[in-house]
């Protein structure tokens, strides 16, 4: 059995790692740590855990972390984290960092986009990005990977195959996503108030979100193509889920049937990617790994949707694909239905 | 006092103009008629109004309306709508069609996105729409109304003075809406099933929904300026509201702000537009007549955002602002906090 | 006209009470005060009075506030309000507590469940409390008011009349009761995030909530009968409403229907309280001052149901109806659809 | 493998049945009917199970399930599902019936609170009620089980052993339900819209729900003493989850301690009741076959609250627990974490 640790275990994204792991066949939570629970059971943080996983929570150092895991999951803010994932690292565990820390590729976009120094700036650019369907190979031979963001993931499955295979205009991608609430994290902040986010919808961080230049950075260094992407977040009253809305403009003489065609194929052997005939709807893929994305057609634009469970795919079971791969078991081991499917 | 009749009590507008006419200081509900609810009081078709409107429901021709009413909210299903319409106009009174029928400039454009033969056809393009922001004076002078649909106005106020002025590419404008459930209307469907709608996010009708050629069609009315509208609408888990995104690229050499300046200037002396620097939200507008709009830019396009409520501003508050226009009212009277401001 | 001071105008019940005030005819907000917003305009806390109220945020002492205002609606934290309205008192302005300062009678009761010493003792026991339906002359003589809980007064309406008529068994007293989240308030707790409260139903303060003991020393207070309640709140996944679900054994030979007479009677010529046929349901009572009540029948137990706004009935339109009766106006002016009914 | 046919696939108890069965290690769904969707793909239904069932849903007689299926889970509506379980039991199949026709024990009572004649009479009285954690010996040896009402587990599971132990008074007990919407099953009316439950809260049939008796029944079946329940449900807006908050009042000399104790150790070996500390709360059950209780104290009464999700351990879970024992496996078998826990 694989023992994971779960550092920063009181948030959203843990306890949805926690889960998905107490389904593995192949892998256990051996440690979580938390300051704010520690010392407590993870059922005092997370009363759904009754009786399913009997866990201190304590309060760790890397090194004690190594002896007792063989992969940390690594769910502390962004900063924070990159300052601990180096540590983690220098004591030879394998870790899935769930913040943004290594997921862009230099120091000076880190910079431009977080305000601040990164702290381990030599190892940005040579980090995985955990996107399985797109970077297997780095992932296997990696003991470091960058869980991807929710956002970027709904816009980066259905548009990376799309630029690599030249079938659509690069300057003229638009991202339209609407992400349930959970997204903003277990810290109480006004805006994450009920009464605040509940009967009304909006957009948020318009020109300026974090997961631009992250859907841009990777759409390029999958492609080797420079793109300009368009991207606005809004949040919709509702516990999880993301749905972005695509506008792309086909190259000319390419058809929407192409578009359509490409998706399919690449992603034809993917446990994953679903390319589905009918709309995606955030409900159809909540508590699963899976991204449905669809194709249609208006006027001079082609519009993908796609969907996915902002805290699965979107977060903690990218985490365990990527946990998957780097320990080279079947990607899709505990995150399906079946394990013999 | 003006007698006002509402046809098709029954629904979601119809009860929603009821409570605004309780607070009108010059207008009365003096008729309520429902095939569903006839003889019974409109209080069992909406338990709300117990104590505050007391009104038999009943079963009414064309002729007794006009008898006993100043002017008819026409509340029906499109189709069904404009046959009522045609007798109600030929019996003498006022009318606000609530519905689509009136709204499309051609019996030809009615026929391709309705599928039927329109009813009334020789009236189609003599009937203004019902944005006193833009048409004040067609609607001063008609006996017929009508009344915009709700997704059309949140795209329409802010694209029109931008057309107009020609500070906007036309053929690349992309209106990405969302809207909260009771526009979907009373009838029973599965679609609109709480189970269906919850905790869910979906676009619906993508690339065929009969409000892109309104958006267009009112447009185009407008400014006298052929354009290109995408139109994607979604379903937010929320009772009330629409959000919509929209997309524009400035031409050559207008900035951001000539287009935030336009709207300030076009709107300046109208009640219901509010420019705002904060980021739009449909709760900051529910239960009120206003649409807010604001400017933001990112990259190549400015993005425009704007917030309404469907039944009040995209629906029954719309027809209490054209009913005022009608009757040399005041536009606002009461549909802001108090009539004297 | 009057004016109003808002005192704490950054919460929920703040900004109602300034819709609320809005629309009336004889009062106007001429002073809001607040630490968090102070300088900026109330429109930053309160996006959606932008263009309704030009006022801005101060801080200000209660010497200043009464120079300024006819009546302060005190909005503050329990504890600091009582601080508060000594001082405003003192300075001669009349003043409707918001708080649960004034509510209890002795200083003991207050001790025992706050668990602080009361800060003004001595005027514990001779402030009216705020419902004019069961204390209106009590208010009209008074300067201070202690505006009532949301939960007590959904249990004080329905059960005052019969308690008072000798029509129930005084030890046998259930109010299982159900409110939306906005009760909680607007400070930040992990509590009342989205994801913490949305799609979930529970019980909270079971055996111990404050509102346990204001509903019987209300009770006590008007009937002077001795009684005992068990009181359980639940927290429900929607903005507003508060249902409350009554169980009480009528006295040996008492009917159902004479329980329901009691209660229509009682209420006959006030505004406020519906005795209704349908079940209540908070949406029917949403944004208005209105108290639903049904009776119902089920084995031994006689079943009352009460629905009401927690911010209108339960807060803000609670205050503004007291404002009426102190300063001689009707009690619904500025409540109703209309001021002529 | 057993192979397992749904009965009436396309609605909300089905598609969770089929989720559970595409878990489970031991049994598989080999047959989906339903008029409704014949001749398509389960994933026409049920867009969530796109690859993960490849199944066409079949329009078939009793006879032809009978041969491809070991089980058969029957989603059909009350008094249609007795007449197909009839035909079912004779061509030999075994039978779980997760309507509400074989729960009660006579015919009589059927008849009073369905309003029809039993289709099948001489069954009722024999058919075992499918709570494992009471009536584990006649489940195993049955071939047809009445799979328990939502509600009923929510109090049976609480208050049978109390009952048993003579813990409690048997004329005072008080069940106060509150329900997620989708127990109302999927076929539309206008109750079930989504604008007619969202951001509201009220009880429905009260003093006349058809879970009053079933209640009351097996709690006299199981314990063999007559016992009066008071029970009113409520609508809550939400997916699923059912809170019971049940008062009781304790024999004399009964502490709360031995009510927690008793239901502690009648609960000890039970794999899906968890008596918890926590205060029960539906979203810590949700997609889980627990049922979570608490006990608290308040006055005379001692408060029992339970929490299930309603679709699970209130329909297709406890189905798929049913259908474990009637095989002989473990119950917990593909409802646990893991099977080897």
């Amino acid at each position: 059995m694989i023992q994971v640790g779960i550092i920063g275990a009181s948030g959203y994204t843990a306890v949805e790692a926690i889960k998905l792991l107490l389904r593995h066949p192949q892998a256990q939570v051996s440690v979580t740590t938390s300051r704010q629970g520690a010392g407590g059971s993870i059922a005092d943080l997370h009363p759904q855990l009754t009786g399913r996983l009997r866990c201190t929570v304590e309060d760790l150092g890397p090194q004690q972390i190594a002896e007792r895991c063989d992969v940390a999951f690594c769910c502390l803010p962004h900063g924070t984290s990159a300052q601990f994932v180096m540590q983690l690292q220098e004591a030879g565990v394998k870790t899935i960092d769930l913040s943004a820390d290594y997921r862009l590729g230099t120091p000076e976009l880190y910079h431009r986009w977080y305000g601040e120094e990164h702290p381990d700036p030599r190892r940005l650019g040579n980090v995985p990005y955990g996107l399985p369907e797109l970077f297997v190979e780095q992932i296997q031979s990696s003991s470091l990977i960058a869980n991807p963001g929710c956002y970027p993931t709904s816009a980066i499955v259905p548009l990376a195959p799309l630029i690599k295979e030249g079938l659509i205009e690069l300057e003229q991608i638009i991202v339209d996503s609407k992400s349930g609430v959970s997204g903003a994290g277990r810290t109480p902040k006004q805006g994450n108030l009920y009464y605040e986010c509940n009967e009304t919808f909006s957009a948020y961080s318009v020109g300026n979100h974090r997961h631009q230049p992250e859907i841009v950075d990777i759409l390029e260094r999958f492609t080797g193509k420079p793109c300009q992407v368009v991207f606005t977040p809004h949040l919709v009253p509702m516990d999880r889920g993301i749905l972005s809305t695509i506008y792309v403009k086909p190259r000319t003489g390419v058809t929407t049937n192409q578009i359509r065609d490409c998706l399919q194929s690449f992603y034809d052997k993917q446990p994953f990617v679903r390319v589905v005939s009918h709309l995606p709807s955030t409900k159809f893929v909540a508590h699963t790994n899976y991204v449905d994305i669809a194709v249609r057609e208006n006027g001079p634009y082609v519009i993908l949707l796609s969907a996915l469970d902002n805290l699965i795919k979107g977060a903690s079971g990218a985490a365990v694909q990527n946990m998957n791969v780097m320990f080279g078991l079947n990607p899709a081991t505990g995150l399906l239905d079946r394990d013999d499917v």
